[in-house]
């Protein structure tokens, strides 16, 4: 494998999106082959199961089978896009991978921890993110700024607990695995985050290359 | 859980629905309380992951994703429809479950027998079928039927061998669980097929409460 997996992971609204874009155009202006994608999605079937767990309806989601339905759209999108690009070489940059599951799942829904990382393992397969920047804010300002841009799917229903877990969770994340997370405090400007990821990403060994 | 859940099993064409029905109209007829669904399925959102999986697409399906997605539907139809149902005391007749799962994507799709059992389970949690019918018929007589009444989903396009794997794991299966599994000979006139059904039944435990 040539290519380098890099993950953008956080709560809602914390500028995860909006950083990976301008670390796209960074890396492309740098003559890199870069493909941007996200989860859950990046294929067509794999967004038909996005909508299906982004859509509000009638019907309460099982968190087991909120849980499935996100390791449905992983399998696809690693088989189907993540391996392929990273076999030719790509640097593939993905808005949510598995320690969003982590988070919303195990965290959030409260599932068994082991059950949700042994699945995470089984969906990625081969595709373990090299590095991975958590974009770290306050859950309510967080929740705040996704209203204002229009956000209303069906996590952003839940309750303002439900998103604290979701944060600890990250920031336990980081803690256990700093050699792969990245932290970044994204109450910051824009262009002071975008400063710090792309002195970080150059000091990345594929840089060298 | 005072239900009871029985399962009916099989190759394409193999006439379990036909048979399902039949069998929830006698015990209708014996003023029982009796649910009928099918996997995958039995919810509407269940119903929708069902599209998902049979409709033909441009878009290969992985295995993994197509196992996660069975199970997916099966966590929804469980935590939604069986475990209340068999929880107020109903007969639930599901039109496929588990025993499919470990034949198509275990044997058919070639993915790993053990996380097929793991996924099986944990999807199906309480939910463990009390007794399993599962009928027995050459796969391409069964294709060949469900063809001529206009089948032509996603996993009728599979090869005949494929379709062989199939029946050879239900019937390894038969032999494995003997006391949970009655093997129907399938290539007989649908009236004797329903005689042996009623009177198998008639003698299950809870024929007696």
């Amino acid at each position: 494998m040539n290519g380098v997996f890099i993950t953008f992971e956080g709560v809602e609204g914390s500028g995860k999106t909006t950083q990976l874009r301008l670390v796209a155009d960074f890396l492309k202006g740098l003559g890199r082959d870069v493909v941007v994608t996200r989860e859950p999605g990046g294929t067509p079937l794999a967004e038909r199961i996005r909508r299906l767990l982004m859509e509000n309806s009638d019907e309460t989601m099982s968190p087991l089978a909120e849980l499935f339905l996100y390791e449905a759209a992983r399998a696809q999108h690693v088989n189907t896009l993540i391996l392929p690009a990273l076999q030719r070489g790509a640097v593939v940059l993905c808005d949510r991978f598995a320690d969003s599951t982590t988070a919303y799942q195990g965290a959030g829904r409260r599932l068994d921890p082991a059950v949700v990382t042994r699945l995470n393992r089984l969906a990625a397969g081969e595709a373990w993110p090299f590095h991975t920047y958590v974009f770290d804010l306050c859950a309510a300002e967080g929740l705040r700024r996704a209203r204002d841009r229009g956000s209303d799917d069906r996590m952003m229903q839940e309750s303002l607990a439900f998103h604290d877990r979701i944060r600890e969770e990250f920031l336990s994340l980081a803690r256990e695995e700093q050699d792969r997370i990245t932290m970044i405090d994204a109450a910051r400007p824009v262009e002071r985050i975008q400063e710090e990821l792309r002195r970080h990403i150059c000091g990345l060994p594929f840089m060298a290359r």
